[in-house]
């Protein structure tokens, strides 16, 4: 794709840095720090995209030439949200959750210029095996998966053995859905 | 897994190697050559798992206690297989024919001890957006896509920006389907 403006990468997560690299883009990287607070009475759904607008409006009015990529990822299971675990018992709950089941994963994605906010989600559904207690215990123990959403990484040991199938995206549950995003950009680039 | 018995990987691919590797499987590699024919009234769907197997029984005369993992991945577009391309225009012809469309990526695994050989295959149906000839070139250029059967690679640039969706196993269509082998070797080794 010739594209010529300034890109931003308002994210932290080496993942999604890896992700848009590996899809050719040059970018610069910044860290927006927002709350991540979303109304109580949000639906699940749209948490995602919306935490991804909330990133990338609080640094629009920062741009002068650039596009600025936010984006977040959620874990929806039985329309509840998963978050970050913050301890082993709690991932190995989540994990348990997950265990023989399909869940949802969805990242939003908004695009700024300075003018303009363009957003968007994707969903992938992931089909866990049965996994068993010691699956779960040498994973968290050995990947410490506690920045992730739902307590996985899918590109990780456990991605590998314990994921049965999945549908739509697996760079989205990566944590970038890179084609929709290439897509967006071409239209943007050629628009503005 | 506690997984005692010396494990070999019957593959030159670097991919395949990476796979089992990142699935926590200590192994060591061994090249196997065959010629990759096949009988002429073999239905396409049951091709990779035939070559598996072509290429575990031909090195299984030499095991003692190891065991040993071959496979096979093949393409099919409307019960055709496509295979490795030969020139830029071979690749430029196959990538167009999978452009907007689903095809499915078919990885056969057999796996072999001295006394006893498991096969099994994995599907994933894969879905490309319309691909541009411009993107078809520049992938090809920049990727040489030549020892890849169906000319593409799925975790390289043209699997980030050109698939819509897969419906699966992601690291089957990269080559192995770990979750499949994970699951047979575990069987395997309770029962030796």
């Amino acid at each position: 794709m010739n594209f010529d403006r300034p890109l931003i990468l308002a994210s932290k997560s080496p993942r999604r840095q890896q992700l848009l690299s590996e899809a050719g883009f040059k970018f610069a990287v910044k860290s927006v720090e927002v709350d991540e607070n979303y109304p109580i009475d949000l639906e699940p759904k749209k948490v995602a995209k919306y935490l991804a607008e909330k990133k990338a409006m609080a640094s629009q009015h920062e741009l002068t030439n650039e596009f600025l990529i936010a984006a977040d990822t959620v874990v929806i299971v039985d329309n509840q949200l998963l978050g970050k675990p913050i301890t082993h018992h709690d991932a190995k709950r989540m994990l348990r959750i997950m265990s023989g089941r399909t869940h949802l994963v969805m990242t939003g994605v908004a695009i700024a210029s300075k003018s303009r906010l363009v957003s968007f989600d994707d969903t992938t559904k992931v089909t866990f095996k049965v996994l068993t207690d010691d699956e779960i215990d040498h994973y968290i123990n050995e990947y410490k998966p506690f920045d992730k959403a739902g307590a996985y990484g899918i590109q990780e040991w456990i991605g590998m053995i314990g994921i049965d199938k999945i549908e739509g995206s697996f760079f989205n549950v990566v944590g970038l859905p890179v084609h929709k995003v290439y897509e967006h950009l071409d239209i943007m680039n050629a628009t503005v």
